[in-house]
């Protein structure tokens, strides 16, 4: 059964242990359909994985299954699981890093299970370091398989499961203030303000900085090397520069303030 | 139909863009093989795109479909196009990153198409800032299962194509004159001087920088450390040093100029 | 024939240098499923492409055909193997880089050629500088189409294979002397030593730098910050931060020696 398998990760491109998890899933399924969202993931940031898997879950095909692997507590008593939804399968630690999915998706749950079940395991003795191997890998390997999700664990209620947050962003008299959760690689900053908060205005502004800059809906809006305000592929409000790196011409982290007017 | 579907992108890998591609290509097409040709293309620059594309393209199974998306002009009215070949598809903006395949195997060319059909897109409102997921990934899709080129949009004349051109060579009075057009992983300095300049020369010699080589054919013709000017892989003439980087040792970047002298 | 083949390079990813050689398979072998282990081995760094295809080796199912191609001496007189075991296949120019693997998996080799018969090369007259593409590409896509060993090329001792071999560990008066044989992308600090060396033994030390260490299981067995000694994944000790990196902190590097003490 040629299952769609993808996998996130912290382990970077350097080493072999996203090869070896791809390895290990081949071992028990030879036809499945590997694809990496991403392995730079800031070692163990459990919200960045948060975010970027986010961003992808709702672009695959049902019965995928995503394999995400931020792990700051492997080895310790964090419970490793798979959780079951309409659209597929999340295997992962449970520590938050599938709380947007949750979140966003929460009427589409099914099913979860602790991952205890050591006769679905590569080993009965897996590594203390790393359960990406020897525990998740196979686990998404026979759910692609069509193992069903109970066989590979002690089922856990769902309201059980670790979340993590994004902050919270606020109403506010003239509009909505809220962070940048994250910058992409062009340098565009994605601000935590859902889209949705625009979508029957006219008009908006959005303040960075010392900047206030009128909301558009493309790059291409605003000459090159101008800032613009717009709402992108994800469905976030984000700052850019068309053609160049907003995050280096304002100064701009994750985490700092960005205002939002409706005008 | 297990078709090939090449990516080329300025993407990166440190986010999901990429990922979320191939999960739209696999919504459509689940038996799609996908291969990364490089998602390290300097953001929004088609000349590199260009040169990439060209140096992968023959390499590839008949039908292959390579799906280019360095797209500075999204959102604006630059075309989203197809373009048939002898050996398979090339999905891309209209902005010159299919020119350097267009321009060498010009005799190859069968039909192109601007994607305008939305009944092959991934959504009939696309987004303004991501067309590689909502309409290039699902043409490439698409193409890879068999649908006919025609279907996916309006005819458009080959000779209509956006070409973007590398720097001319010119030829001396004792050689040729060129440019570096190309730096690798490796610090090897690609020139736009072809190769098949040398064939028929019992012996030449490069200028770069202060610096005299005679032309040999491989790297190990110099030892360790040494400076070597050959013909490199892709065709090209190229400045290397056995077991380091030329580009480090010469300090020359891409748009240095370099001669060529047969003797 | 679905075979699986992994890829361990120094080509990195900003060229299309893989990718051509994933073409080159596919044209003779498009149902192939390609795997990459890395190719951010530093250039030309045998030792470290040994290591990496070390630590990969036993996760992949039988039948697979490892594809090494980090080669120095392209175009010199080194010769281009294929190695078949008990558990698949190595294809690789013959220079070392296989050699963890015939060192370690000594008693499961079976016979080596060297691919010399140009009938299943790419083209009669491969490139000098790009091996990868023109010889070792093709020779994996025929092993994993189940090709015989044989026909690829003229058979050859096992005992004429090159071998490079790591640093030696020393036994002391109170336990053993190693050194750091790699840093990974946490900067864990992976010894030469062997798991095994502690693994009868109640209670080791580390001495590395200036700190002594108590033998731990798990990163988790100390606080966040806190350094930790244990047996990593690969089976080799090593040294690590819980949540951070130990190779910043401790200022060491590749070669620097480290201590166990049995107590």
């Amino acid at each position: 059964m040629a299952g769609c398998i993808t996998l996130l990760t912290d382990f970077g491109l350097q080493d072999v242990y996203v090869g070896v998890m791809k390895g290990v899933v081949l071992q028990i399924n030879p036809t499945a359909s590997l694809i990496d969202l991403t392995h730079q993931i800031p070692p163990q940031d459990i919200l960045a994985a948060r975010f970027q898997l986010l961003n992808a879950y709702p672009y695959f095909p049902d019965g995928t299954v995503h394999l995400v692997v931020v792990d700051p507590g492997v080895g310790s008593s964090r419970r490793a699981i798979a959780l079951q939804t309409q659209r597929g399968f999340l295997v992962a630690p449970d520590n938050g890093v599938l709380s947007g999915v949750i979140a966003d998706y929460a009427t589409e749950l099914i099913a979860a299970v602790e991952l205890d079940n050591s006769c679905y395991w590569r080993t009965s003795q897996p590594s203390h370091t790393f359960h990406g191997r020897d525990i998740f890998a196979p686990a998404a390997a026979y759910l692609s398989q069509g193992i069903a999700l109970e066989n590979l664990g002690t089922a856990i209620a769902l309201d059980s499961l670790q979340l993590r947050s994004l902050p919270n962003y606020q109403q506010t008299e003239t509009g909505y203030q809220g962070v940048i959760q994250a910058i992409d690689q062009f340098g565009n900053l994605i601000t935590n303000l859902p889209g949705k908060l625009v979508e029957s205005t006219r008009s908006w502004t959005v303040i960075v900085g010392d900047r206030t800059l009128a909301g558009q809906s493309t790059y291409a809006a605003v000459e090159p090397g101008e800032f613009v305000a717009l709402v992108g592929s994800h469905g976030w409000l984000e700052i850019a520069v068309n053609g160049g790196s907003a995050a280096s011409d304002l100064n701009r982290s994750v985490g700092d303030s960005v205002s939002m007017l409706l005008t």
